[in-house]
């Protein structure tokens, strides 16, 4: 299935327009290990053909967008009313034409991102209504909070990409929100963003938005945005989720295609079926954006999680979602198509152990899967309603944890230490060898949040919980934070274009085109 | 390496004496995924030579324990003062000669536990000299703690084993514990448990408590222990652990050989010299047992854990203690032989977030590793040093939850529900679907601890973060504990065997052969 001859064609990267002097280096994340799989041959074959069979048979409705209709129309599928059915070699055509990778541009050149292949890259927790903290408990998500965020993202080395909904800013009308959160993500930051999805016309003022950060030809080279729209699911797609997906595929913007499934609920209850329907629905959605502009930056997304049944509630970190993860990267893999899923994900309300458990056995099978792009790495709590400044905090050092993980064993002889057995021999401790000393600095994980200390001295400083203690730590990197220059052309610009935009939403008026 | 035509000796069961009639299921755990590798076949090779090389040429000391120098020099091995070197030929010759499998004998037969090939076995914590709890904070154990923790294994369908010293009762004499953990873990629960390792006598005593139990000649047949030698790493082992391997080998019984390593310190700082280290520890343990007794069942332990290399406090959960468990599994798969490594390792004092991050961190690479033998598998905190009562009960939900993801994901045709699909349609819900009712007790992973109730409840129902709420939960376990009947013949002997022997140990007289 695999096409071997297919090559990304957005591997060359213009420089972007300027580079910021003070920035937060990031180190790309490259998995050398292999990847852990719970699907034999058959199990992903049997997926696909379930797939094809629910596309061809069963269907897709797509409401209240008749340009996809005729869109798929065109391109030989069956429609009646609002129902698109599609069979194996017309939807496949479409979706070879996916690149296997792509490079998303970043204002700091060195933080372009690699999409695809082995890489990983973690973005911070997306779209919560609402954050939580120690200090105040849940409360209403404001732009103040989104600032914070996009500040710590900034701030974090573990985090390759700034995300995009940090939170929703409730107390900036819903019309113009879209404005304020890029303009923080361009202003705060200086890593890849995510775009708008809430609407076409905030899709196009994503795309005018990076044209005018990074020049409308690299824009058209390679995508200044990734944007994610989600499936409307079982086996549905909206006219929000697809305007916007057609605004970016023509744009040649990257659209991260993902089922949001909660399984026994959007889903029925068993993985096999779950797992051909998420199959179903994403490609059927990365098949519409190759059919509106072939060889557009598709990610295959995976967002399943399963209810309780006793209470309808979603649950996360439990081993329906951990086989999903996995089996989804094999899938995505099968297509050759960069793969989305995973987090630090959690159904509890504060970071307790609950939390760390389920996050951790989230997050680690993330990486084990191949995962390429990383959407709520840092900062889930409550099932993705709450943007928690400790869980954010905690969760990067999970982060670093996998991200060290994924650098494997390395076996030269210098790793085999032959000069400190030499040196120390039988029954003798290797602290001060000259071998020890040699690698002391890179030797281990070095921690930053959890603590090592023993009891007595924890009691003594104060016998604080790791909740406690991220609650001085998101503090002191908010106090440590200072923004990228940016170059002030670009910053008039987009100010005067977001100022443009606001008078034309409060007037009721229809989108204009930006002319410099 | 592996040698096919192996087979276990102890595949034979003989049913144990009697059958509690009340007792707590246990559901065997046979992996049923690919296991995860973090080594090609050349790493595996290249640590299996660089153990051969530490064997031949720098050698294990054998401390204060001449009989072990004897056997060794008997058998081929170049023997200097306390020293031992063994080349490659020698010590395959006697490591190949131990089982690949076996099965241990449970008071209880439903409970008899097959080790080795995907089976997974759960045992608890070992070893803690401090217990901890919300209500009390850590203090020193005590044998009644001792017996709560035995009712909580006993109480537990997740944990397979009752373990050894789940803490350390030091409110009895050191000398005659090892006679009150016994009974305890005999007369408390009916799961197979571990023996004593504190002394050859205390060996003894628990070959014989087993004879009583089972029947000599069932104990000849299947051991009725397994029980934990430690290295005194690095490159050394000592007349304790030496002197106990010897009274269980030459019994039949089986042996956990476990190198004791906090890399940096026991061991160089490089996971590879490690490993290697690791291995040849492991092997020698083996190849002496296998000198003693051929076929006697033997485990190849791991214990691997890093320094923190600012503080010199151990780390867990670490990437490289990770990276470790899986190389450490493909290891002793190389040789054949049966894992123990892993458990809900963390380094914090409570069950906070970071103890739940590091032991899902470690948990599911356990179980993902391919892991036979999991001891700590519930109740570790600080490193080991405290055995506690709410982090016993979270760690069972993990337990929960890892066993279920190894059951992997079915592809029948009734898993891909087109029941459901064709009654419910694109856009509604499964919640009703016939298909949903069908599976409904089974679907999903169901919780016991973990809370997947909305904030709002969550406030209503008290706030209570996963300590509090594992609190109630260990007291309720308590509460509803009832003792597994044990044949009054075997408790009378039992008891007269104990009261024999601390008579003996209290008169500081030998050890006498014990007479029905």
């Amino acid at each position: 299935m695999s096409d071997r001859e297919r090559r990304s064609r957005r591997g060359r990267v213009r420089r972007g327009r300027e580079a910021s002097l003070k920035s937060v280096s990031i180190k790309p994340l490259i998995n050398k290990l292999p990847f852990t799989k719970v699907l034999a041959q058959e199990g992903i074959e049997a997926i696909h053909q379930a797939a094809m069979r629910l596309l061809k048979e069963t269907g897709i409705l797509v409401i209240n967008y008749p340009p996809a209709l005729e869109t798929f129309r065109q391109n030989g599928a069956k429609i009646e009313g609002e129902m698109v059915w599609i069979d194996e070699d017309t939807l496949m055509h479409f979706v070879r034409q996916a690149p296997s990778n792509f490079t998303q541009l970043a204002r700091n050149p060195a933080n372009h991102l690699f999409i695809g292949g082995r890489h990983a890259v973690f973005a911070p927790v997306y779209g919560p209504p609402f954050v939580g903290d120690l200090d105040r408990g849940r409360r209403e998500a404001t732009l103040e909070d989104f600032h914070n965020f996009a500040r710590l993202t900034y701030m974090a080395p573990q985090l390759h990409h700034a995300g995009g909904t940090l939170v929703e800013p409730n107390d900036i009308d819903v019309r113009e929100r879209h404005l304020d959160m890029l303009l923080a993500h361009i202003t705060l930051s200086d890593k890849a963003f995510m775009g708008s999805v809430t609407h076409p016309d905030n899709a196009r003022d994503t795309v005018t938005m990076g044209e005018i950060l990074f020049g409308p030809e690299a824009v058209g080279e390679n995508p200044a945005v990734i944007s994610l729209i989600n499936a409307s699911s079982p086996l549905r797609f909206d006219d929000r989720m697809f305007g916007a997906l057609e605004v970016y595929a023509r744009a040649g913007q990257g659209v991260i295609v993902t089922p949001f499934i909660i399984a026994g609920a959007m889903s029925p209850s068993t993985l096999a079926a779950t797992l051909a329907q998420q199959n179903a629905e994403a490609l059927f959605g990365i098949c519409y954006a190759q059919m509106l502009n072939p060889g557009s930056p598709c990610i295959y997304g995976s967002f399943l999680a399963n209810i309780d049944m006793r209470s309808g509630a979603p649950c996360f970190g439990t081993p329906e979602d951990t086989l999903a993860l996995y089996a989804g990267a094999q899938m995505a893999r099968y297509y050759d198509l960069p793969y989305r899923s995973g987090g630090n994900f959690t159904a509890s309300r504060i970071p307790d152990a609950q939390a760390g458990y389920e996050s951790a056995g989230t997050i680690w099978p993330t990486i084990q899967a191949g995962t390429n792009f990383v959407l709520h790495a840092a900062g889930w709590l409550e099932g993705g309603l709450i943007s928690g400044y400790e869980k954010f905090v905690l969760d990067l050092e999970m982060l670093g944890i996998v991200a060290r993980f994924t650098e494997g064993i390395s076996l030269t002889g210098e790793d085999f230490a032959w000069d400190a057995y030499a040196e120390v021999g039988p029954g003798n401790h290797f602290l001060g060898s000259q071998h020890t000393m040699r690698h002391y600095d890179t030797a281990f994980y070095q921690h930053t949040v959890f603590s090592m200390d023993n009891y007595e001295k924890w009691v003594e400083e104060g016998s604080e919980d790791s909740y406690k203690k991220a609650n001085v730590l998101w503090k002191r990197m908010l106090r440590d934070y200072e923004a990228p220059p940016l170059d002030e052309a670009i910053a008039e610009e987009l100010n005067a274009f977001v100022e443009h935009r606001r008078a034309e939403i409060r007037a009721g008026k229809p989108r204009s085109q930006w002319k410099r």
